[in-house]
């Protein structure tokens, strides 16, 4: 079945991860996918790099489409490893790197929150944040 | 030059929008960019049609490129007009329908708001009210 | 074989489209490709739509793909005319109205403009005054 | 807030370019984006490859993608590192090897350069070039 989270809910997740994008002072690209990697909701604080709408809606959609966090992607990508070549399918639209994380609800994987706009450290920092807001509401 | 609106005014323009959609029982998707057509925010309301993700952020983004409604290319672009083909130029991301408009800050074109979900007349009802909202502001 | 025309008279048909762009004031997007549509010069002028950066270039890749005025696609693309669909061939690049035109030489095209900013005609006029600063060459 | 540069601006920055280029006698294509990364300017001397019109276009949108100079990605998109995978990002337009440089006022990126045609060293000494006259206006 496909899941999904409400937009109210997205909001919250987003305006978490915001806040924590301020407090450490770096304007991000914020997504919330639903379970099938789709949009919910997408915000590109001022100043955040354009790159970064691409990148950040595509974490979302990777956590989504594969169900798990994109920074585990990056060992088994490289040359030489199991899925070298998984980053080219999916009409490159697959991110490798640290930032997205599945919103998951008993047990189930309901959504995705993709960030990108800093180191990949820092993404996946702010992008933590919206993933806790989730977990308590 | 380049011009474009703080997240937090386009937040509200979303906002906005989003409560005209509720007031007509809509669903809708809202997107708002910046004037090169990037995007700055962009919303799925629960139930609103996935088809209306792209046409949401294309209608803005026709908007900002045309500096004009979107409504305003559907005679245009109709065969044996002035502009028949245009729908299929800018990597077919054009849309020629209404439900798109430029927001305009002293006669200049800053962003543009694009609303899809219903039909043609409701998009551009609930897109208006955005616009509204960014002209108080 | 592949015929093209130096950077330098590409330059002075685009200075001439420019200046008769100024004229009749209106900012427009001019390319010259050369004769296999490849981009020799393009040039964004100030306040001109970000749609007619792709226009332009394809207006210019398809005069020169197809040795012709865009503006001679109008009719025979209309639903029922014998080249309808030709806009949705070659990755969507072909522009089917007004404002690309050959740059020939000694009967061969060796070249072609891409004009788009304004009303069909106002393109038309601009690259027009560009092929014929070419002519003068 | 989004910037830009205009045209007459980014002609002169593409002519600095361009003289470069002939001092060191290869032909380059040269592009000046804004600071959303699309096109203000674009040349391609005579004998420039054909790849570099997408390379030159493509190091200008990521240095204004990502508000730094392409030759910064080398190292951290590399199997192992932190990036890896970012070069698969943005539909491909990422450019991952110096040549492309942000053009900067008062601290803001408002513009950038990319250059492509000869060796990687060459492409930063030639766009460089046109760093340093966009830095004197």
């Amino acid at each position: 079945m496909v899941e999904s989270i409400p937009l109210e809910t997205a909001k919250e997740v987003a305006d978490a991860a915001e806040q924590r994008a301020e407090e450490i002072d770096n304007p991000m690209v914020i997504t919330v996918a639903n379970s099938e990697g789709n949009l919910i909701i997408n915000r590109r604080m001022d100043g955040a790099w354009l790159a970064s709408v691409d990148i950040s809606r595509n974490k979302a959609y990777t956590s989504a489409a594969l169900d798990m966090p994109t920074e585990d992607l990056a060992e088994p990508t490289k040359p030489g490893e199991s899925l070298y070549g998984l980053q080219n399918t999916n009409d490159n639209n697959m991110v490798i790197f640290g930032g997205g994380y599945p919103l998951m609800e008993n047990g189930d994987v309901v959504g995705a929150i993709g960030v990108s706009g800093g180191a990949v450290e820092q993404d996946m920092d702010v992008a933590s944040s919206g993933v806790d807001r989730f977990d308590e509401l």
